[in-house]
């Protein structure tokens, strides 16, 4: 939102980012998508929020256009996948289309694919892979030498997990966040329609925290996990031992399920 | 789309479907949808293009904006989450403003509540989830009886997938579609920089088809799915076959892996 509002309280304010997931493959349920998670869990812990995700299909309009809204709404982008050597690969153009810039060859990318290829064939296709928007840096791909790039907020990775999260971390330095989003998890046995009333005064009372309700089918039935979120332990402490109370009150139970990050 | 231009060829117009995913849950990553896959793959059996997924923020406005942008875009939205009866469940109110159409207590979904929780509480909270867009027509939920909703051409359903899954089944008949697209999987041991040149021919000469390319890391290291789509059989037969020229020509082993819709 690249916002000054202070909703973050004394962590100053709030960095926030989109990932545009592009691939058909995900599109037509043969692909379950893996980087969302990844990089949600890894942006949480530099104190950046993934408020944002979009699943668009291999075509340059709905590219450009989800990157182009994202990126003005959002400190960081991140797209991933279409960055290969193949006819489906357009992503590199799209980004360029979008910042209304020219696509060029990348020198230092050319120098690294041809390196990679040196004893194998640096194919046409294979060239395509350093075609950067002009003025776009390159970001390291430690897995398969065939660099992704950044160009002003937003950084174009590969869909391949392992190779995304490879690229991932070697930008990570550059990217600026805030206070990381805590997270405290309570499971109930109590259904979510008699422990609502309470929870909404509890969410009412502690406003700089995030009180999510989510029911889930397990083999004893229904049960329901309560997720607070704030970046304040203390206030996170408070709101917790509250809503302990509210349970027990109603006659059910409370187990802490985890106390971690995002 | 709701485009009049015929890609499909021989089969008509297509039809698009978007889903938007309600759920700070699955933006902090702790949650992973498994809703997109289940959408996607039942859609394709009608002969209905998931053409864009969007996990938005439990916030009115991000929810509004999706639903109206995809709205007008596609033939069908589905929404997932958000109807529960907690605080954090906003879904009914948003659909209401994004439609600028008032949100009422809906009879009949107050008639199933209220059967359904006759040996319980039936509380307030649990009340809200009767809340439905004016001249909205309630969806079936086979699994824990608070009701889905549909306006227009906009879908609301739970976000646990069982209870999702079953929203589905009870108004697929109301979904029309095209011809459902066909697929074919081939994987190769060769590299996608070696098959990139003849596979873009090979689309070029089969514009009806939409040909993808997808490495993926195995034990073996790197290998490579191509993915054919189309509504065709005998068209994709016939590019399957020329396919398997193309690998054999270049030394590489063509491994048929299955046979399917979408």
């Amino acid at each position: 939102m690249q916002q000054g509002s202070d909703s973050a309280g004394a962590a100053g304010r709030i960095y926030t980012a989109a990932l545009v997931i592009i691939g058909n493959e995900v599109l037509s349920g043969r692909t379950q998508d893996a980087n969302t998670a990844y990089l949600a869990t890894r942006l949480n812990d530099l104190g950046i929020r993934l408020i944002e995700v979009r699943i668009v299909r291999d075509e340059f309009d709905a590219i450009a256009k989800a990157v182009n809204e994202l990126r003005a709404a959002c400190d960081y982008v991140f797209t991933t996948g279409g960055i290969g050597p193949t006819h489906d690969d357009i992503t590199a153009e799209a980004i360029a289309r979008a910042f209304g810039r020219r696509l060029l060859e990348h020198p230092e990318a050319i120098a690294r694919l041809a390196r990679h290829y040196a004893h194998s064939e640096f194919t046409p296709a294979r060239r395509r892979m350093a075609n950067v928007p002009d003025g776009g840096t390159l970001i390291d791909n430690p897995v398969s030498a065939a660099p992704g790039f950044r160009v002003e907020n937003v950084f174009v990775f590969a869909g391949v997990p392992k190779i995304m999260q490879g690229m991932f971390e070697s930008i990570r330095h550059e990217l600026i966040g805030g206070a990381p989003l805590l997270a405290r998890t309570i499971r109930t046995n109590l259904a979510e329609g008699r422990i609502a009333e309470p929870l909404g005064g509890l969410q009412d009372d502690f406003p700089d925290l995030e009180i999510g309700s989510y029911p889930h089918f397990n083999k004893q039935g229904l049960s329901v996990r309560l997720v607070l979120r704030g970046t304040d332990p203390v206030r996170l402490g408070a709101a917790v031992d509250r809503l302990r109370d509210i349970i027990v009150a109603l006659g059910g139970s409370a187990e802490d399920v985890d106390i971690s990050a995002s």
